[in-house]
């Protein structure tokens, strides 16, 4: 049985901050940091041998209902940092999913965060997760 | 016959520079222009008594295909700035817009922008612009 | 004595959603609401006769430090949207807000959120709330 | 004598596109070229052993002064592109660079760019080119 089958799938993830990405202060603006977020689950998704694009495609769409971030040290222009996402639990029709965000070079922890996402159809009503993702 | 059935139609828009949208320097970032242009094409549209939006759902979209800016000074976070926009020709086709962006406050000429946009379909194909949206 | 002074204000603030903003779903992009809630508190500040940008000049930062959204209905692109902004208590180096956005047409709630945001100086380092900003 | 020293440099980056950074027709939205083609120019900078971090905390910013884009064929969600960055001439203040934009799996060319940045001093006054830079 492998490790995600089992669930205790994590994806690394690199990036460097993008000058459009900071602000005034100089810093990777907060807002910025939830589309980092999004790549690390599509990370996770295609490390699982998925693609979200195909999904979607299919009509398979996952939306977040929740988002908790702490924001700990800021994130300086060009500074290189590298996402850890975890899939934390799963229910028929939704994937909560842990996250922190590291400074490449010190290692310091940056932020950590956590989400929930809800499987939608075309139409934005909840469905189930298909088996082949995990639901049951 | 009015204004607009002659073609002769201008937009004005008012905005105040979000922090979001400035970088390290404190200024409204050079690809942050670009929406608001979007946005003074959508309000032309609007003052014509169509919206955007349900032109889309309809099939009939438009796509830039080409832009040019000069920037002559910057817009600093929370400016008040005001754009106007015109409709400079029309093509079976294509439609080109002519933008000057001021400061509100100071009416000073920040910057200045000339767009095509093409009439395409779902599909991205070039279709012609409706007879209801001045196509011939 | 205002309601200003005995903090229980409140900010309204309206926006119309940009085509930028709307992702693949045609929906506002789930990390689009944080540019706007940050535009409530600056508003809220703004009405307390304040603009953060000059507090921002004399080096009085704000920084957020943790975030909490709920995304209850999606916003779609062209929809007018309510933001009310509420500030919840404030200690010696922080202030915690609430955040209701609702549908303007349907009056629908979208999203409630919960903010935390901490005073710091130039440098980063965390500093008291100034007295003319309700600190101590 | 290198390549660089004759100032014949080209920088190739590539980019996975992000899913925040699509509009509801699904593509790459038209104002999110510039933050990529900013990205080829500090690459091309990086290149040449020197970070544009650096060059602004030593008071030597660069501003986009004139940016033309022609938009040939839609970039998708999740597509990996390849941007090639060329100097084409530098003054006294100004420095021209030249874009094409590839989508890296079929090889077409999507867009192609041109730009005039101008050095600039933290007062946003008009500098001239340092002598490392290639200024004379």
């Amino acid at each position: 049985m492998s490790e995600q089958q089992r669930g205790i799938s994590e994806a690394k993830l690199n990036f460097r901050v993008r000058y459009v990405e900071c602000d005034p202060m100089g810093v990777l603006h907060h807002s910025r940091y939830l589309p980092l977020l999004e790549m690390g689950r599509v990370e996770l998704l295609r490390q699982a041998g998925w693609r979200y694009r195909d999904l979607e495609a299919q009509g398979i769409l996952f939306v977040v209902t929740k988002i908790t971030i702490n924001y700990k040290r800021p994130a300086k222009y060009d500074d290189e940092l590298e996402l850890v996402t975890r899939k934390l639990r799963q229910t028929h029709v939704r994937i909560d999913h842990a996250y922190e965000l590291f400074n490449m070079e010190t290692r310091e922890l940056l932020c950590t965060a956590e989400s929930t996402i809800a499987c939608v159809g075309r139409d934005g009503q909840v469905q189930a997760i298909p088996e082949f993702l995990g639901g049951r």
